[in-house]
């Protein structure tokens, strides 16, 4: 059975509204006009949805080790408002005109704006971190920063995958282990922190969230071909159109050989963005059956995940989180 | 006589050498050919020169309270790292093509390369920044993160102000408080706390920064108009092709009325950036005088500054900050 973490997602909901209504509300304060050009996207941005996935894990890694959700709900939409920095400026850098069905903020308003955005975003979310009831406020700031420098890293990585034809699986994972991998991890590790964890604990929960956090990439990049556009909120093969390295790109070129890859290569790197180039695309894919091996990996991965949740004494807590796993290994969108 | 506080150079520059070196290693521990993206436009901007006011005021404040400066060098270059990635956006925003007499970041790069730049660059100011070696960790973050939304949000004005013709002194001092006098205070508050300073003495050394860092901002927005070119590392009358809402542009809009102010309120937002169009604008800045106003004004504000000093006990190192403050209202460039 599937959790929908109802609960704490209306905890998230309700936290979020208030501080980015306080934070509005400041940024008025001196004149109604100013800085309208940021907390309009903000506002726009941060209340279009998303699954919350990160602040949820945050509250579930809190409970876990014996805190209470309240301590770590700071630190639980700070990961939020951190994530939302990234979703806004890596749409500058991808081109991507919507997201969650709605227009990213560059289009709906310019780039500079949308820059300046994400930059008050990161602002924000460290001034919601520091509010956490924690005395161990240093690690929280030093876990939570080295978040911010490997996402950063990952999207570089990324960005400079798309100019590259061979790219190894190898070279695809410390690349989604930053990305994403790393944002989960430091939910969980702040979420442990504030609940109190030992450090022990602290890495367990880490091989947890790592792992969470692979075959949530790699489960993205499946739906970037399988999802239903609609409930997806993206356009499908827009991977592949952006000449995204993904784990089912870089899956068939550690299968393919001699011409067939060399024309494989070709096709992925050209600059035709038609609907028959992805059509092909997609085809090699499914020769070589990586949609399955994408779909078995995401399975070995989250077993890999649940499997370092033993240490967590508590059932109720433990299956919580498994079925924080499942709900990511399983969902369409 | 002026001091340039070549020994605090001396210190910030080898310091921020061994951070960036190290970081850059790390970068590239698992693959020498990763985020080279990241990190060689990193180096090049910090290396870029600069006068590192900001962290050579951190090393005063906090040796005028009792510290060591060695207590306080990270945070010193946290400030300088987070001073850069504020130039690497702005300059995006700005269309800047050069800067301290070199390309810009996106001029050199790319745009995506200079966002991902700057975002790293606040990642890296945290990093630095929680290093320090005080008891008072929490309050340091607090106050850096208060720096950082600050400073956006005066960005943000600046560039609303870009498209509006009427803006008052009142309203371009609240943007120039956010934008550049916020981060003075940030750096002289982060130095105080880690020398060891009461609440009342961080009151008065925050004042003394805020006022330097206006007369610093309205300094910079003559110098856009008086300094010489090759020094300044920008060209001359950049502001107004901009249309940016400077010290002297809000001062004129004052001053004039009538069919004057129309004129000139629509020669500054005439899409023509030729140099008669700036030379009738600096004709009507030279007639009104408020180049001399502006002087004044940076005079005025210097004193105050000077004047909240009185707090600090250790008359050579008030001497020092007085001498700070002479070194910027002197500057021509």
């Amino acid at each position: 059975m599937i959790n929908n973490f109802v609960e704490y997602r209306g905890l998230i909901e309700r936290k979020l509204t208030e501080f980015l209504a306080e934070e509005s509300y400041r940024s008025k304060s001196l004149n109604n006009t100013f800085t309208y050009s940021l907390y309009n996207p903000i506002n726009y941005v941060m209340s279009g949805g998303g699954k919350r996935i990160r602040p949820i894990l945050v509250l579930l890694a809190c409970e876990a080790f014996g805190g209470k959700a309240q301590d770590a709900i700071n630190a639980a939409i700070a990961v939020e408002i951190l994530h939302n920095f990234t979703l806004v400026h890596d749409d500058i850098m991808d081109n991507a005109s919507t997201r969650r069905g709605k227009e990213t903020v560059h289009q709906k308003w310019d780039v500079n704006s949308a820059i300046l955005v994400g930059d008050e975003l990161i602002g924000l979310s460290y001034r919601s971190l520091i509010l956490s009831n924690t005395s161990r406020i240093a690690s929280v700031v030093k876990v939570f920063t080295d978040g911010v420098i490997e996402v950063c890293e990952g999207q570089a990585m990324d960005k400079e995958f798309e100019t590259r034809d061979e790219v190894s699986i190898y070279d695809y994972i410390i690349m989604i282990r930053k990305k994403t991998a790393e944002l989960l991890k430091t939910s969980a590790v702040i979420g442990a922190i504030i609940g109190g964890s030992s450090d022990e604990e602290v890495k367990k929960i880490s091989v947890y969230a790592e792992n969470v956090g692979l075959a949530f990439q790699i489960q993205d990049d499946l739906l970037d071909i399988i999802a239903n556009e609609n409930e997806f909120g993206k356009k499908i093969g827009g991977d592949i159109v952006e000449r995204k390295k993904s784990y089912l790109y870089t899956k068939a070129l550690e299968l393919l050989q001699g011409s067939k890859k060399n024309e494989f290569i070709k096709c992925y790197s050209s600059n035709v963005t038609n609907g028959e180039n992805v059509s092909k695309i997609i085809n090699v894919y499914n020769e070589l059956c990586v949609i399955e091996t994408a779909r078995n990996e995401i399975k070995r991965l989250t077993a890999v995940a649940n499997k370092s949740l033993d240490c967590i004494k508590d059932n109720h807590f433990r299956l919580k989180l498994e079925q924080f796993s499942d709900m990511l290994l399983n969902r369409n969108y």
